[in-house]
């Protein structure tokens, strides 16, 4: 089965916004089998969208095109697909229920410029958006089956995974490409290659190879064939991973080093107590991506301004005056301060140089100290990390959960 | 001016990989007027490329393909251009002397998988690339002029900026185009469409269109011709958008809601403190992404559980018990809670259900209750938000940065 991904919208194809749909759609249908021959990204001009949805079901079993739905003028999806489908639009029964139904959870009525949102080519199908007014559109176009979904991320998202990868996966020609990933923390991309050598080798099945995002690696394992065949091939690489990269290894799949923490804070029933200045609660934020958490993080403290250091975590003045807001000694004092002002098992501290100004040649930009504490003692680290300042405060949170991953696996690292 | 945007690459096709060149290169021949029609993502094929080529020249005056000219065997750009343009390859003098010069500097010889980058088509020119060994291809295929650059980051972007842009500068009816971003936050998409009717009528010049992303909506106005006037034009409608669209306007072109509520602070002076549960830390992390808000953020507690409310914030433990920790009356303690605590000029607070789990017929998934503290008194909102879990807790980060935006601006909104 072969497909055709599409995007649409005038700041896509100019370049001013980034296009992560095509990205997330064709990864998704690879991973059914479906062989994505290519993506188009198309201006928001009914007649190059015509043209642009012609060619792709010349090429392709199936389309999937997001984008150009919405109630603005500059939408032209539905025009576009009317005209290559050689159709009117009409006002769709379904489409009107569930504009009705949006408004009127909202306490307001259909408006006009909304109304639009109902019309579809008269052989169309509506297809329910739970999360947003437009409805998306499922139609024929010549021998291709076509899947048109809004471009908001969330609306996008929803309804590609509830209303079109169900009605794909159901295929009966679908190959099967099996792809697991095992995700690590702590390691440099040459190390794991040195651990995997004869994994990577070019042209060896399953395909095995990495991916590095903010210090984060992920090692990608491909196979195709049957699936039982598939399944095995892969699994026995996964273990084989595993094993030579040790407790580098946090999870597979899509699970966050958040989780991974997450799970291990069940496991052993630990409390959990943050203190943040330069993360400025990135790491809270980020562990509460997780649900339920509520049971094990006890409390974080956003001490920003070193006065904030004083008063709400109790850090000693002259700590700061001594060795500076970013040091060892500051950093310690925050953990074993917010731990016992919380009553948690374990805190974290974390103090840096984000950047882009205060770095010094002692201190550089870049330079965190994070420390642990629990109940035995405090230990503490010192990392310099890379990129701008978003970059470095990701790290550092990343770094710090990792910290307290590594406490909750094996104890304390004193 | 036409133009297509083409990148080459399976990891790109399959969705492994995200296309950042094709935005890259589209942002940078639009703000040279050029009009670019569309972006097409290729795989490593041989024939999908050629046909990809050819369908690009019958639409475009110039095409930048990027990727696949490397020097293993998924690389076949250079196969696919040789068939798109009916011509043989033949190894290219300039193109050889290119990669003789390249492993002499490193004290290497041509290896024979190197060698395959010097064959080019015959009537192409080779592009020299100062940084890596594979040579450029310029070619005319059809009425269009095409350029072929490698698709490692770094030689691209300066392949592009060296090679391929310079020549279309100076191109005669190279025009300019002028784009301006208006962004807001808070209005309903529909509402921006009743509000700009005349503006965004298809066919107007200046275009102007919207972009919807977690509450925010973005306002883009092209305008092209000469320099002078595209930007009276362009100036001319973001006068009218800010007029039309009042405070919800927080910014332009890349502005965060963020560093605009940074920008009152610091105008005003104030100082602000956070109480953040379902949030979990998200608004002061994005409050932080503004380098020196430590003379403005004074503190933040992330009182995830309910008994950091009572503890650290002060909350009293039978508003809870009788309203419920999702209530107007417990979001109003927090902020009142925080700002006396941290002795700040204003304070948030804000506790919400961000599901998946948690939601009730009379709270479901999505309430948030936020309250902003100062020292004449509190005012509450609720919001009820869409999405999963992160796009919730999105939204009400900035719901609550908004909040304390309009607080700057226009003072209590009670």
């Amino acid at each position: 089965m072969r497909a055709v991904v599409v995007s649409i919208g005038r700041e896509l194809a100019r370049g001013l916004s980034l296009d992560t749909h095509s990205r997330d759609i064709a990864r998704a249908l690879s991973a059914l089998g479906i062989n994505v021959v290519r993506h188009v990204t198309l201006d928001d001009d009914a007649a190059a969208i015509a043209e642009g949805l012609r060619d792709a079901a010349a090429d392709a079993d199936v389309i999937v095109a997001s984008g150009g739905l919405g109630p603005t003028q500059d939408d032209c999806t539905r025009f576009g697909l009317a005209e290559a489908m050689g159709e009117e639009l009409v006002e769709n029964s379904e489409a009107m229920a569930h504009l009705e139904t949006f408004a009127k959870a909202r306490g307001r009525r259909v408006r006009g410029a909304n109304r639009v949102q109902a019309l579809l080519p008269a052989s169309a199908r509506a297809l329910p958006n739970p999360v947003g007014t437009a409805v998306g559109i499922e139609a024929n176009l010549g021998e291709a089956r076509l899947f048109c979904i809004p471009g908001v991320p969330v609306e996008m998202h929803t309804m590609f995974d509830e209303q079109v990868l169900p009605q794909l996966a159901d295929s009966p020609d679908a190959r099967v490409m099996v792809v697991r990933t095992v995700r690590t923390f702590g390691l440099f991309e040459s190390v794991v290659a040195e651990r995997l050598p004869d994994l990577m080798t070019p042209g060896r099945h399953p395909h095995v190879g990495t991916a590095v995002h903010s210090g984060l690696i992920d090692i990608h394992i491909y196979a195709s064939g049957n699936r039982d065949e598939a399944e095995a091939l892969v699994a026995a690489d996964v273990a084989t991973v595993r094993k030579r990269l040790g407790t580098a290894v946090f999870g597979e799949g899509h699970t966050g080093l958040e989780e991974a923490v997450a799970a291990l804070l069940a496991e052993r029933g630990a409390t959990v107590a943050l203190a943040e200045s330069c993360t400025g609660g990135l790491v809270a934020a980020t562990l509460v991506n997780v649900p339920g958490m509520s049971d094990f993080f006890v409390e974080g403290v956003v001490a920003y301004a070193n006065a904030s250091k004083v008063r709400a975590l109790g850090v000693d003045e002259r700590l700061i005056a001594d060795h500076g807001a970013v040091s060892e000694p500051v950093a310690r004092a925050m953990a074993e301060g917010v731990r016992v002002r919380a009553g948690a098992d374990v805190a974290l501290g974390i103090t840096g140089v984000a950047g882009p100004g205060g770095g010094t040649v002692e201190k550089p930009v870049g330079t965190v100290w994070m420390a642990l504490a629990d109940a035995s003692g405090t230990e503490a680290a010192r990392h310099l990390l890379m990129g701008d300042r978003a970059q470095i405060r990701l790290r550092a949170a990343y770094y710090a959960l990792n910290m307290l991953r590594l406490w909750l696996m094996e104890g304390p690292q004193r």
